[in-house]
């Protein structure tokens, strides 16, 4: 496997809270910094969340833009990934910094349990997200939390609705999804090269499983997320 | 494989109506005669959905029991399976029926998207229609909209949450969730005999491909829908 990895940084996520980790960057100048820490340490991308100064999630255009102002200026050349996920607001508000241009954004194409609730990504929202992405020249990053939402990709990719080569996260180990399992693991790869050859793929695993999808991915010729 | 091919008819669905399609039994007597006439055919399994008047799909406990009463009846041996799917009403309502202690009831374990909405199972609603069935000895059929939805019924039948032999149905062709899928198709029968190696499963295909389905799974020692 030749394709160069390519270290992707989550800083801040959309659930952990300074109570739980008091080393969580909140605001955008902890953000910022911890961006940059990573980026010294050699991650390419910054898959990034940003938070009300409650601690809550927000999808506020604003914070996104001192983000992406601090990360571009700070961390030159870094790419710079919005969350479009569904914890930080209710229907198109998720995609409201869209229009900012940042080099990559994700995309959820399916729903599927979360650990209490269920995640909904209803197919009107998701054709929404999906052309607001192609207006502003946003690389999408698919979450694909199941098999399906592989074959879901795949087919917005050969019916221009994703243009251009896909790039796909494969999301284990999140309770009521998908678990961290191998055999899986092995069939996304095969799946996404079959119907969409060209595509790249990256993992995620949360929590612990971290490290175990980090060392298959890494194995397998994926991207990998710290 | 030497298993009996147990042929289940699913008389009524939620969805088409007199208008699409003047065959489509509505009213008890029709949905029991009906049934009846594809027991004499063979079947073996009515999965059975109930509609109001106007034709709109019902999780009414008195209908259910109508149905079940007039079945019986008429086909005598014949399992039948009440549908708890979520166009008949929201939340626990879908389970209102599940004290008549019909032989079956279906069982969605995640949530997918359907084509114009989500199919929302939330995992608070799926743990208490799986302690339902559980409660009235009624054995559900988990539907298989996409390969998580395997994983977690194999997680609920190692738990105890779903006890005994597991009992799945791969739906496949619903605009949204998972398409009609060979290597797809093969990597379930795969999964859950890995997962579950006592299971049995049948296969489901919506509208045309219902016919691409049945083949498969009978050539596969599986049980098919008609
Ligand atoms: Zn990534
Ligand atoms: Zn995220
Ligand atoms: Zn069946
Ligand atoms: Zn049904």
């Amino acid at each position: 496997m030749t394709t160069p990895c390519i270290l992707c940084v989550a800083i801040t996520g959309s659930v952990p809270t300074k109570a739980a980790n008091p080393a969580v960057p909140i605001s955008i100048t902890e953000q910022v910094e911890s961006t940059h820490a990573a980026f010294e340490a050699g991650a390419s991308i910054c898959h990034a969340h940003v938070r009300n100064d409650d601690e809550t999630p927000s999808s506020d255009p604003d914070k996104f833009a001192r983000l992406m102002e601090g990360v571009q200026k700070h961390c030159p050349g870094m790419i710079i990934q919005f969350s479009t996920g569904g914890r930080s607001g209710a229907g198109r508000e998720r995609g409201g910094m869209l229009s900012l241009r940042p080099d990559m954004a994700s995309l959820s194409v399916g729903s599927n349990n979360f650990p209490t609730r269920v995640y909904e990504n209803p197919p009107e929202l998701v054709d929404w997200l999906a052309s607001e992405m192609k207006t502003h020249a946003v690389k999408p990053e698919i979450e694909a939390f199941d098999l399906s939402h592989i074959h879901k990709a795949a087919e917005m990719n050969r019916d221009g609705r994703i243009p251009g080569q896909l790039y796909v996260q494969f999301v284990m180990g999140v309770k009521n999804a998908m678990p961290v399992d191998r055999e899986t693991f092995d069939f996304y790869i095969q799946t996404l090269n079959r119907l969409a050859p060209d595509a790249q793929w990256c993992a995620a695993g949360i929590g612990p499983n971290q490290i175990v999808l980090n060392e298959w991915a890494i194995a397998a010729g994926g991207h990998t997320r710290a």
